[in-house]
């Protein structure tokens, strides 16, 4: 974690940079769940869903296509096989299965990706397998070991500090850290457990202000009052909640009123 | 069906080249279906499973890595999304949602040919997708949006005649007419119905012999007795039942006896 | 068809009873689709999504729990099985495969309704399994075969005349047949095909008043003009649309206030 | 794990009293693993998947067919919603819908069970449920909340000892202890995990002997050399290898020459 979090100091305001990325194309078949099109008008790399927990082949297309037509980067949203729990529940696959599911995921969207004159930039785990390669070491690894079968060497999106960070640095793969304006933050720089009490930052204007601190600062509060370090390359946006389409919205309308220049990582 | 059949002339035999292809890779985790490594030491071309009727992720790699160690060529097996059914339920899939799921299955079976030094060199349509494509000029034209929608310009292996070759042609894809060493033909060039009687030939003796005539003279005696012209530029084995695998290996050996040379299409 | 239409005549007033019935339950895991507690204020008949093409486990128990608790009768919808395209891909299955798919749809809601202190008390096919058995006299058999498999007599809800009913009818399973008030009728006292001009009302009023024509008078008046007599014991809502539930209790209220009495059937 | 193990002692022979259990129905589709008709010739009870590791409706219904026909009890064979997996992925399911899944597999099996005659008798987790819910207490009460939710008072085949036989007693559903002839056991009685060495028993008489010696002396010999004491009223045999099939056969064989009546739990 060395060098993600410490004293807080400023970042001289015109060299402000910062992504935004959110998860899109997260329904299947029938169902909808995030607003794609008011999404992609706000970030600018859309994690898009492959169809292990979200994300049929005709949305996948057309998330692509819009994306590609508003210069949005994409990014491989991989998950656990898991559409009835939405690849919120961690899974103890097998390291090279679980290699061979990432490596299929990438494959999939690269395809809907390529057709839209576009290509798959990246590749940010979701939910439990997010959560679960924070922390486990052999499971990170798989994904990387996923991630390397596709080719290239696709920049992997995630937690600063993470063991999936850690695999992808010594596999050569680049990692970019992101952060989270609704995300509480311990004095360490981690994200306060989401079951812990404040975990989650409610008030939108917090959410904005927190924002803004990040991309320009690279500054947040804990929630135990330090003021800590947090150098992060993207922001990330949530899209499945009501009235998320609007926060990501005032988010973005926040930090170029604050000159924060708003740019995918390369 | 134009040039696919007529009065049986004879080749020379010096000139008889053909490819022999097989489902592979038809299991789906725990469970196996052909066996792959027998039929990649006979066939020139391997229809590999996507995923869609059968072919787990990890299948697909293995699968593709010795195709690749044994310069086989890889095709896209697609089918329609059916793992109850193992793709044999033909559905009324809408075209774009169709032609999407084509697309979708070729890029994921493409990034594991490509990690395995290889490509995906063709599409060929499974079970009910088979079936149906060979009439139904919609789903055919799916088919062939979704094998565009991939990129380039993959041939499309299937039957002479077929709704599918027709569309394929139209669209400006390579088509390449396999012939079934193990079907009765009618009169006219079109294969028996399954569920007639005489429509399988069972003897494996007869099974080889059509397959030297299939290739060798591009003629077969119809079910009811005519000869036939079937020009076909493969010849298609079965791998899942008892005895296929020796089948196919009997089926290679004659074939060489016989002076055809085996080969890939380009 | 017979007794399903003809001149249009009154009924007494007094007489008039109707069922209400709508699709409910039809989310997926982290996906929603109908607005449940919304109609289940509003039906007599929730017609239960179990699995197939909607409905996970603990969507399925909170519906009946919820329906047993306001006394509304629990049916399951029945489908084919297809997440992918929400049921709505017509689909060859074996009758016999088809057959064992109802049964065990069947099984798993009234495993849940029973824990409700209520019964799975009929049964109606869902999306393309619905259509496909209005003319498909293989396929209705095996939705009969399905619901005489899973014991007891079953009512099957559906259309008057449809091979579904005949089969059902045959078999000595009840037939209860539904109209719908936001469908457009032929002369014959069919529906208009959903692809045809006028085959949907969507004017709110024209649904309300013709849906309380149906309840109080057994009529319609036709596409074409010509008042015809259409008998249903259940009208079915809708209830995935925007303004669906809305509509619903529109309906009801109307039906109410014209002195219909709401009672789900036997 | 109190009664379960200790100074090994002799049961009377005239007492002895085994029940054999093993798992079925575990093809999916077009796939097929367990030679069911086989192994239900030597079982008394049948561990019925039931759609969520394996197990397709018309697999369910003939397994259950023949079962009844045949007077083997028919258990439920729950598991973690995984195909993919076969079930063997350890998930974290939310105990509300582990639950309900649990429920629905029952009722899946139910009907089939009931249509043939007879009845679900009992439940067993499979794979990673089985071994999640030795340790683990929240997923073990989740199964038992699902059991019960099915409603009666459905026996839990399991370990002794386990999580899941704690809770299950605790909720007042019976518990009915296996053990393993093919698995080694520790001087604690507990199984040696799956990945030590030594932990399986590969010699066919070795796992012969131990089987009569289990059903008639409630003994084994630990892997460390100890004589031990393990109480089951079942033994698991496995169907899913070469050769179980003949394996199963000669352990009922030889406990039949030894005098033990094999007998399903009540």
């Amino acid at each position: 974690m060395t060098g993600t979090h410490g004293t807080a100091g400023a970042r001289a305001a015109g060299e402000a940079v910062i992504d935004l990325n959110a998860d899109l194309g997260e329904g299947f078949g029938r169902w909808q769940l995030t607003d794609d099109d008011a999404l992609l008008s706000v970030v600018t790399s859309a994690n898009v869903a492959c169809g292990f927990h979200a994300g049929d082949p005709s949305t996948m297309r057309r998330v692509c296509e819009r994306a590609a037509g508003l210069g949005v980067r994409i990014g491989a949203q991989v998950s656990y096989r898991d559409l009835a729990g939405f690849g919120r529940r961690a899974m103890d696959v097998p390291p090279d299965e679980l290699a061979d599911e990432i490596t299929y995921q990438v494959g999939a969207l690269r395809v809907f990706a390529r057709a839209a004159g576009s290509d798959v930039s990246y590749v940010k785990p979701h939910g439990a397998l997010y959560n679960r390669t924070v922390t486990d070491a052999g499971q990170a690894a798989a994904v990387v070991t996923g991630v390397l079968r596709a080719g290239g060497t696709l920049p992997v999106l995630g937690l600063p500090g993470s063991r999936l960070h850690e695999a992808a640095a010594e596999a050569g793969l680049p990692v970019v850290a992101e952060a989270f304006g609704d995300r509480a933050y311990t004095a360490a720089g981690t994200l306060v457990p989401r079951r812990s009490p404040g975990a989650v930052v409610l008030d939108p204007d917090a959410v904005v202000a927190r924002s803004v601190r990040f991309a320009r600062d690279a500054a947040v509060t804990a929630l135990t009052g330090e003021e800590i370090t947090v150098r992060a390359r993207s922001l990330c946006l949530h899209g499945d909640t009501p009235g998320a389409a609007e926060l990501a919205r005032r988010v973005r309308a926040a930090l170029e009123a604050a000159g924060v220049r708003l740019k995918a990582f390369a």
